[in-house]
This record gives structure tokens, sequence and C-alpha cells, in this order.
């Protein structure tokens, strides 16, 4: 392992929670080079969604580049990106009405919040965004002022001006922004965007109510700003439908997609924007070299064919039933412990780092990946393929609720 | 076509030069659905050094595929990433003796410039960059801050603070800035680092002296501040060796690479950081979900081994004559043309945009994909992949040169 | 009048509401050139608390005059200056066993805001600072970026970073605020400094409560931040008391003075500063030509011995019983009218603009300066010389409630 | 002394290079409480113009405060303000063919600073400003961004955004401003205005050339951005005519006074602004209490009376030779030592901060006040009274050659 340490820069991190060398992936399995299996509530940070090496899409990408697909191809046209739009379309936009364009920028989540970002304030001609507490968005300079955590803040070495944070679904407190952008003496002005996560992975997995989204857009759309929903880590899936606001009665302005939709892990950022919004582009504005993902285009659309009828979606359901049953008997037993989530995004919070540490140690020796999230890294975040097989999923939460116990137990 | 047209953004861009829409790919030649082929001399910006579907590179890449290799990794150990950090060190560093460390981040390379001036700016604890005149970043809030364009930085709706350009390559500048940051009365302060391409690529084929980057690197270190080089566009054999700056004699703080490292078009971006500024950084401070791209490590190793021996290098020596012999004629011939360059980089300066438009134009009807950078776009950029055969160079050259001729002829 | 209109800058202001040309004033009367009297309620903005051209002061001012005192010192040591300071401190800090040092600085209050941010930024090594809606602190940009009124705002062509506005006086606010501050992942990092004023003057004359100035006080402390309190407007005396907070129970860390301490309206501005704040000053690192004004020493002298004794504020006290009884039945007959104030600060908020702007006109047909202030100018503000003989007090009262009394019943 | 040292700032300054309490003074002597003389040479840091305690303006000044003039009137009129306009326009304005409307603001020069960089950045609609290297504008933020000393700029706390320091007096330097300006891809925008000192004063008496200025103003003209001209220090007839600028053959869209212009030390500041720019002020969006002090007006009504004839700026002229007589042989006799000057602000140069703190004290010791700039303190300014004695212009004369020759003697 030591051309890591010798040569890999200070800041890796995972890999110093996981002192292994991976090796092989096969749906919610990892394998590292010893030949030590591990089954994945990890998922790649919520990329995975439909399994490590997807047999569909492993078929579909070796085609592809066995006839020599076009790879890359910035913002050109290519037979593979028409039938990923297309494709995107007719699953996901026209059922839903949405008139939404697409546009594609660097393939990773950040670009797509950087753009949403500059188009914001292009429409409104204004410069401040709202984002929320515990909020995460990315770590490029625009994105980075929109994450909340000041471990990442810490790092910019500039202000990180032009976006303040407001607390969290609290919906007393929009009525409280609401007065003060009423008032042209608060001292604060209607933003040019609010941007928000339905449910803030990172953050701790905090789900927000139907009706405080509700509240916000309309606070946004009553003080001419956009609402931006971030959906980079629970869209694709993840919370048992395409979209995690599909039950709730918004229609975003912009949507940030990344993470899920490249399908098998490859890299893809696309969001999508009101056309009276995108109009507001001039060709060009905002480019990137690789914001022609071909690969991403060939898995992504077997990514959206789950999407064709409800099988995967009706085993989401069934999963997160599955999941919320084998750990509420921890939520009765340690009073500190809260269980929260939508879908097949679960945060159990143990309410304590060092707690959520040992857990995620002792998961790991007995063959499970898991991360922590939250403030300190208290909350064990699941997030495993949404293609998992039960047994994996049942084996998994019998690891992670015996570390459970064996942690808080010893801390009694 | 239609897709397009109704559902992606206004903001695309090259598919409005290139109006058809490709299918296929290999070496130095796209296909389009219709069957009609395309010499390509712009080969994804930069991005396809070694060609569209390199022929090792597929092999490498199906095949790990195909071995259920682990593809989306995070900063997770996996033995792709291993074998490519070994090549890279001993194929590159090693012969340079040089004890740079490798980052890892999001695949752009706007994120790579993003993590260089966070690093910067925490190494010095100074938070203004110095970035040139006519030099291109990235598009991420920090790094078009260092984006001189002003049609980029116009949709960034906040103001571009913490980065002052200066005149790229003049060497008597540097004289006054050194002037500035000796008197404390001047009203400037050194910077935190100061940002450069050697040659800078989108800005118009602008070549810095070796004179000027040894200054420029004497004026970083005798002020405290760091020099980064941005080598994303002119990395990675694209002049003729590895690093665009092998021959000029400088030893920087942090490189930058992206694009060509990746092999074949699929995203990966790398900063190599000396080891006395890397170790300012804690774990995860500045992450990314896809700085684990196991088929860029993949691909990239193949790229890697081509610089193992002299073979490529030497071809691309030789091209580099082809292409100056092919175009010198044109400098001859009309007063206002311009040839720069340095290897397979070369820009073709006519001093006006409109027939540059008409160049790239009418080289587009001719199966010469040609794009156009410089301020207004009136310089043609030339950077086939290395890898071009020597008919398909030659046949460009001669589509271009006619079409060149075509164009300032009739304007005489 | 021509001058004014040909060669006087389109900004000003007070004289389109008073379109006469003053020329003699003394104590609480005015007198234009016309010789028409008028009585004072607006005071100079709250300068003239021992009203116009003050007997004592005027001989003091005349004596120092033709005895060739220094008139203008910066910060060098004159016997005037000694003498103030001498007096300040007997009178002012001692008995209440405070232990500020005096700063002198610019003579307007918006440059001691200005050099209360500096050190309180100095002290804390941070620089974002907490202001309140409705508040007013100045002009220039330091000040501005506290001042909260979106008219003045709007004038500064810069963004004001580095402040941020919250709810003035709501005390479940400042438990929100304390919530974000203790948690590293809110987005929101504990400022500088607060800064406030106990009753916002041209804010529309808001009272702050002691519970809220109190808890305030606590938030500020708990996380490393300065309380400073703007006592511009409503301090010497202007409350019944030297500071407007002596009954409030607080200990502000830096105290800005201007307007009254100069006695008869010749500029001043003092910061009141705790010695272990204090000491973070360089020296001369916030200058200011007109730092040392002597004729503002002499007549400041005059006007801090009116606090030798209770008499003056015993008459405040007094005559504040006068002012509430006579607009305590605009209350009670139109119930959009409020009554606020402290001491001899009374704001009467009429909640509309158009009638405050009416209710000015008139009072001013019939000889009473009153100025209206608040969001849009909806409330009189009513702050004559504290030493305003009783019978133009209760002159100008009844012209005021008269004319409030015409403008609402016409609205009925 | 001791209450200055137990409860004065720390940041006091002046006073510890004059450690002595004065008490009288009169035209271009103070006396300290000792009774011992000084003649001056630092006339309150160019405020001075006239003389300590001036004959003419005390008789008006009394006289006008017996009479109960009104004192202090924000933006109100009063005969006395409508006489300084009448006088300054009839003797200053209109000789010169002079449009330009008068704005009254706070006091202070940085006031005047802070309300001209908000009107050209309304005017253009462009927020980025250009000072200079060695400039000196003021303490207030705004102003404080275009001051250039760092040890100003340091006790900010904050970035000093939306400035940039370019080399003063410079001509090839604005070429290469044009330069940039002319090209859309250099990174840097033409500003809203530049600002700038003829003589800097407090930078070490730098004169800028005829030519540099004219070239100036063409540069802002020729790219749409303000000319501002900031005379407080060096206008007012310091240089031998009322404009620094008046044989220099410009005309600023703004000019910033302050200092002198109230005639005995009392504040005063005041812009002069072309109509054409002045119409885009809103009444009352850049106030200030002390906007109307019309002691200033009346003492400078007298100061302007000076400049109704030739007979004091003849002996301006005058004088300035008997000044640069008395200093040249201590240019030819010392190579380090440089004499630099307009009219009577002259800068003696000796190289080095400890020759001039050595050299100031000597002069102190022998009853000439005279202080020091530049970088670090190196030039002794000489700004004595413009009706300083001749006797007393040569006896302070020869204080000074000798202190300078005692120092720079024994450093040979």
């Amino acid at each position: 392992m030591s051309i890591f340490t010798q040569r890999e820069s200070d800041i890796r991190a995972y890999c110093r929670v996981y002192p292994v060398v991976f090796d092989k992936a096969s749906n919610a399995r990892q394998i590292d080079e010893q030949g030590n299996e591990y089954i994945d509530f990890f998922a790649g940070a919520g990329v995975l969604n439909f399994g490590h090496n997807n047999e569909r899409m492993k078929a579909a990408v070796i085609d592809y580049i066995q006839q020599d697909g076009v790879l890359h191809s910035l913002d050109m046209h290519t037979t593979a990106k028409r039938r990923y739009m297309e494709v995107f379309e007719s699953v996901i936009l026209e059922p839903r009405a949405m008139e939404h364009r697409m546009q594609f920028m660097g393939p990773t989540g950040t670009n797509a919040v950087e753009a949403a970002l500059k188009l914001a304030r292009r429409v409104t001609g204004r410069r401040q965004v709202v984002a929320f507490s515990k909020g995460f968005h990315g770590m490029t300079l625009g994105a980075l002022a929109c994450t909340a955590n000041s471990y990442f803040r810490g790092a910019a070495g500039v202000a990180l001006d032009n976006v303040t944070h407001q607390p969290f679904a609290e919906i007393t407190h929009l009525d409280k922004l609401r007065e003060q952008y009423a008032d042209a003496s608060s001292g604060v002005e209607p933003p040019a965007a609010f941007i928000v996560e339905t449910i803030q992975a990172e953050g701790g997995v905090n789900v927000a109510s139907k009706e405080w989204l509700q509240a916000l857009q309309a606070l946004a759309h009553d003080h001419g700003a956009l609402l931006i929903v971030d959906e980079i880590q629970v869209g694709c899936g993840r919370t048992g439908s395409f979209f995690s606001f599909d039950d709730v009665g918004i229609d975003p302005d912009i949507i940030c997609l990344a993470k899920g939709i490249g399908g098998m892990g490859t890299p893809m950022a696309m969001n999508l924007v009101k056309p009276e919004h995108d109009k507001h582009w001039s060709p060009g504005e905002h480019t990137g070299t690789f914001r022609g993902q071909n690969l991403s285009f060939v898995a992504g659309v077997e990514a959206l064919n789950y999407f064709r009828d409800s099988e995967l979606m009706d085993q989401v359901a069934n999963y997160t039933e599955v999941m919320n049953t084998a750990l509420a008997p921890l939520a009765r037993k340690y009073s500190q412990v809260a269980i929260r989530g939508k879908g097949m995004i679960i945060g159990l919070d143990v309410a304590d780092t060092e707690h959520a540490k040992a857990i995620v140690a002792e998961c790991f020796d007995n063959g499970l990946l898991i991360a922590s999230c939250g403030t300190g890294g208290r909350v064990l975040k699941l997030i495993p393929p949404l293609t998992i097989p039960e047994s994996d999923l049942r084996a998994g939460l019998a690891i992670l609720v015996r570390a459970t116990d064996n942690a808080l137990e010893a801390a009694r």
C-alpha cells in the first residue's frame, strides 16, 4: 500500500476508514485484493443506485466501446446523447408534464450547482442566494458558499460571500424571512434563489416536510426568487420515485442532478431548467470539457429503463420497510437514537461521533461498508444500491444492528 | 435532431458549429450518422491526445469492465488506482526527480484549479491570486475568477474578487510587480499564487518564453507565493514532452492536470503538489464524488505507457515540423497571419473573427473539424490527436490551408 | 434662493421639506430670513440637545476664540482636550465605574462606527458583524453595510458584505442565532460584533427591551463577540440619563458617541472602548484630520456640566410625561397610531407615509419643525432640545396634535 | 498629562511626537502650556492654510455666534450657507467657467471621497475603481480601499475589494491599462473612476506631471470612467492657485475638497460635481448629520476672500522660492536627498526613516513643528500656513536645515 502513503495527497480520507485495496465489485458487494467481500451500504456515496457493474449497463457500455461509439463529445450531438435525451424526456419529463430543458455541464455535482447559481443570478439580476444549515452542495467556490459545514468552508481561503444560510425545514422561520423581504428597511433583500435538498444527505439525513417545501416555493415565487432543488444525492430513484419531491407538490425552477444518473459510476451532471429561465443563457457561457460523457449516456439509459415500470420502485418500497423494521428496535432501546429518512436513504443517528466511528469500524471488520454523516459524523447513513439482493440487505442490517448494540451497550 | 432543439439548453454551442449527429470515432476520425467522415484537429478540446477509441485503451477498459473491476471508488484504494499511481511515479515523476504528491479530485479541470487555489491560500494565508490576461482556468467560481475572458466572467452574476490579472508573458511587467510587492505603500500585496499556462490554449495559443516563466517563478518565490502551472490543455505530451515546461527550467509548486490524462475521454483530474505544501491539507477538506474514476486510471496507464520510450514524442516532433511547414506559406502570403505554438498545439491567427468563422465552416464542409480560440475567436487552433496518421494530418492541413486561402484571398 | 437650485447638488433633502432660508436660532427656536419663528422638535437631527446657541456654550466658545485657543489639533494634546477628558471622566465614567478609554476620530458618527468595526474585527480576528433590521449607523461603506434601509444601501454601488441583519428586539430570534453559532454545520459563524441602537431613532423610534439587550450581550459574550452600542442619536441625555442604557444592566465593549456631545452643533465623535480591546490598536491606525475639534471640547464641557446634578435630567423626566400625555389621546382615537419612545425621543407612528408627510407640512406651516423617520417615513420623530422652555414644548405639541388630527380625520 | 495616558486610546499618535500640551496658537505659531513657542510647518495636517486663529475669521465667527446665527443646519438653507455658495461661485467657479455643482456631506475628507465613489459607481454602473500607489484618501471603508498604505489597510479587518492600485505618475503604465481595457480577454475592465491626487501629500510629496494627468483624463474619458481629483490636502491655495490643477489643463468630473476650505480649522467637506453626473443622485441618498457647518461657511468665506485678488498667491510664489532656495543646498550636499513639491507643499526626502525621525525630533526641540510622510516616514513635509510671516518661514527653514545637516552629517 506504500504508493498511497508515499505519493497520494494527505487529503485522502475514505481510504483511512477502509484501509484495504479494493479490486472487484458486483451489485452490492465489493471485494478487496485479499478476496474479502463487503456488503456495500455506501454505494459510492449514493452514485451506485443500480449496483456495481450492473449487468445491463456493462453489456451496453462494452458494446458501445467495441463499436467505436464516440466517447467524448463536449456539447456536440451524438447518437448516444440523443438517445439519452429522448428516453429522459419520455420516461421522466413527459409523464410529469415537465417542460424543463436539459443542460449538461462538467460532470460533477458541484458543476451543476455552479451553473444553477449563475443562471438564477442572471435571471433575477440579484446576487444573494439562500442556502440552508447542514446543506451540502459541493466544493468549488460558488457551490462551497452554499455548503454549510465549517470544515469544508474553512478550506476556501477567501470569504464565502453572496450566500446566507437559514435554518432548514423550520416553517416559522420562513415567515420571518417573508417579513424581512417585505420590509425595505430590514437590511435583507429577497435572494436570486433558494437552493435546497429535500433530504439533506451529508447533513445527517434530515427530511424536509411537504408543508415546508411548499411554503419555501411560495416564498421564493412571491419574492421573485428561483427555487433550486439539489437532487444530486437523493434523486434518481433513491427515495422510491425518480425525484425525491415527486410526492411533495412542488415544481422547482432548476433541478440539479448528478451521481446516479450516469448509471454505473461514470460521471454525469445535468440541470433541468424551466424554459423561461433557460433562455437567459447565451451559447457557451458555462462550458466544461467533459460535458459530453457518452458512456454515461449509454449506461444512463439503462438506469432510466428501470423507471419504465414500477418494479424497482416497488422493491425500494419493500426494502424501505425492511430497513426501518430492522432499525426500529434501536430507537426503542436507546433514547438517544433517532431514525430518519425517506425510501432507501436512512440515517441512524446515534448522537455521538465516537460511537458512530466505532460502529463504522466494527461494520467494516464484519464485512459491511457504511459511512457516517451529519455534524461531526454522528449519523450512520444507509444508502445501499436499490438493486441489492434482499439477503445482502438483511445481512448488512444485521451487522449494523449488532455493531450499534455493541457500541451503545458499552456506553451505558 | 429535434430533441436537441426542443429539450437541450440554449447554452449548447459546439453543436451549432458542427450541425450533425456524430456516431462513431476512431483515432483522428469522427463519423456522423450519415456516414460522413471528418478528420479531427480538435480532439475533444485537447482531451484525445491518443485518438478516439485508442485500441490499447479499448482493450484494457473492456477487459477491466468484464472482470468486474471497481469502476467508482471516491478516494478508496483500488488496484487500478495503485497501478496508475505506480506507473505515473515511475514513468513521469522519478525520471524528473519530482517529489510531488498526487491529489485526485472531481474529474474536471476546473475542480483541479479550485483545489490548487484553496491550497495556495491555505499555505500562504493570503487570499489574492494573480492570473494572466487571456488565461483560461475553468468555469466554477474560484477558477472563473482566474479566467480572463469577459464573456465567461459576465455569467458569474457576482463579483469575481480575490484575483487580479496581469499581462501575459511581458517580462518588464514582472519588474513592475516586483517593485510594487516590495513597497508597503503601493497598495498591492504579494499574492498567494501565480497561476499560469505555459501556452495559453483558449486564449489564442500564446507561448510564454522560458525567460519569462523563470522570472515569474523567481518573483513568486522571492515574495512567498506559489507557482501554479495549469497544464490541463497543453500537458500530457501535447508539446512534445509530458509536461509543456520540461525544457523551460521551472519547478512548479502545483501542477494541474486533467483532459488527456484519462486516456480515451473519460474524465480525470489530478494535481501534483510539492510535499511541503500538500501537508497543509487535512483529510477530506476538498472532496468530490467522482475522484476515483477507475476507467480513467486503466486507460490512463495506457496513455502513460506512451511515455516509456521516445517513439510517440519523436512522432510529435516530426508532426510539428509537418504542420509548421504546411502553414508557413500562409504567414508569408498574408501579412496579418501569425503562426504560434509549441509541439502539436499550433495557432493560426488570421486576425479577424469573421474570417476565422468562415474558415471553420469551410473546413467542416470539407471534412475537417477545427475550432477557433483567442479573443473573439480569431485564431484557428490545431490540436489533432498525437497519434493521428500522417496521411490524415497532411489531408487535414491541406483542407485548412485551402480554406484559409479562400477566406483571405476573398478579403483582399 | 436661486444659488441653491442652481449650484447645490440634487442630493439636498431637508431644504425641500423646509423651503425657507434660516438665519438665526436660539434654544428651541429657529428664525428664517423673513423673521418667521419655528419651534424646533428636530434639534438638528438630535445634535442640539442643549438648544441652539446655548448661552453657556456661546460664552465659553467666544472666550476661547478670543484668547487664541488652539482650534484644530488632530490628536495632539491641548489644554481644552485635557479639560474635556477630565470632566468626562469625573462626570460620566467614574460614577459608573467604567474603565473605558476615549478614542477620538473624524468627528462624524459614521467615522466612530467605522473605528468600532475595525477594532472589533481586529480583536476577534473575525470579519462578519451582526446589525439589526431598521438600524442606522452611517453612510461610509463600513457603517453603511450596518445600516438597514435599502434606499441608503442602494447608493453604495458595491456589495455590502461582511454584515448580516437580524430582526431587532426579538428575543426568540436570539435563541435561533445561539443555536446556529453552536452548530459547526449551520453555515453561520459567530460574528466579530453585534452593533445595536438601544432605541432605533432613524428606524422609527423602536425601543429594545432590557431583557433583549441583556440577552444580546450574553449571546455576544458567550460566543466571543463584542457588543457595540451606537449611542450617537440617543445618548448624551436624550433618554433621561447620559447613556440610553444606564437603566438596562448592560456593559458594552464599545460605545459610539457623536452628535450631542459637541454641545452646540460643532462636530465631535468619540468611542468609549474597554481597555482590553483598546490595546489592540497601534498608534495612528485609524486617523482623521478633524479628530481634535477644540470648540467642541469647550462646548462639550458645558454639555457635561449639565450632568453634574440632576436638574436637567429631572426636567427631561417631566417633559417626557408632558409629551406622552399630549400624544396619548391620538393613540386612543386612531387605532393605527402607535406611540413609542424613551425620555425625550418619541415616535408618533401614523402607519402611513402620506399622512406623515401631510403632518410634517402642516406643522411647518404652523411654525413647528419636525421630521419623520421609519420605513417610508411613517413615524413623526419628536426630539426637541432637552432645554426647550415648557411653553414652547406645549405649543409645539399642540401644533403637532392638531396637524395629526387633521390628517387622520380627513382619512377616515 | 496623566489623563491622556490613563484614558486616551492607545491609538493616539501625534502627541507621542510632540509630547507637550498646546494651549494657544496664532498664525504660524503654537504655544504650549509652559509658554514655549513653536513655528508651525505642519498647519494641522494642511488644514490651516490661513494660519491659526486668523484675525478676519475670528472676527467673523465671533460676530456670527454673538448674533445667534444658525450653527448647525444639516442641508437646510441658511443665510451663511447661501453666502458661502455665492462667494464660491463668483470667486472660484465662474472665473474658470466651471459648471460643477456643490455637494456638502459629513465634514471630513473621507466622507467626501465616499460620496464621490458612490456617485461614480452610480453613474457608470461599474464597481471597480482605480487608485494609485502611495495615494491617501481616508480611513472609512470605501475611502480606505483607495488608500495604498498597508499600515492603514491592515486595520480594515475585511477585504478591501473593488479598488485596484496602479503605479502613480508613470505614463507608459497608462498605455498598458489602455491596452487591457480595450481587450475583452484581458480580465481587466475599465473602472467606474480613477481617483488621484495631483500631488500625493501623505505619500511623500510626489508630484504628477501635467502630461500624465492629461493622459489619465484621456484614458478615463475614452473608457467611460470618471476622473476624481482628491484636492483635500493640496487644494485651497496650497500650490499657488486655488486648485492644484489650475495650470495642468484637466477638467475633473468630481473634485473632493475638505481641510482648508473651512478656514480656521472647523470641519467642512465639499465635492464639486459636474451637473451631468450630479443629476444621478436622489435626494438624501448620502446624508451626514454635520453637513451644514455654518462656522465653517462663515470662516470659509474669509478664506475665499483671499482669492479675490492675487496678493496671497503672489506671496505663495515668493515663499515657494524662499523655501526651495533654503533647501537646495541639502540636495547638493547629500546625494540621497531629494526635494519635491509644488508651491508651498515641499517634501524633503532624506531616504531614511530613522534620519527623518531624528530631524523631526531635533526640530521640535528647537521650536519647529514639522511632520514626516512617505513610506516609513522618510520625507519631511513642509506645509506652513500660506500666511506665515516671512521671518517665521526663514527661521523655521533654518532650524530644519540645521537639523537635517546634523542628522545626515552624523550618518556619513
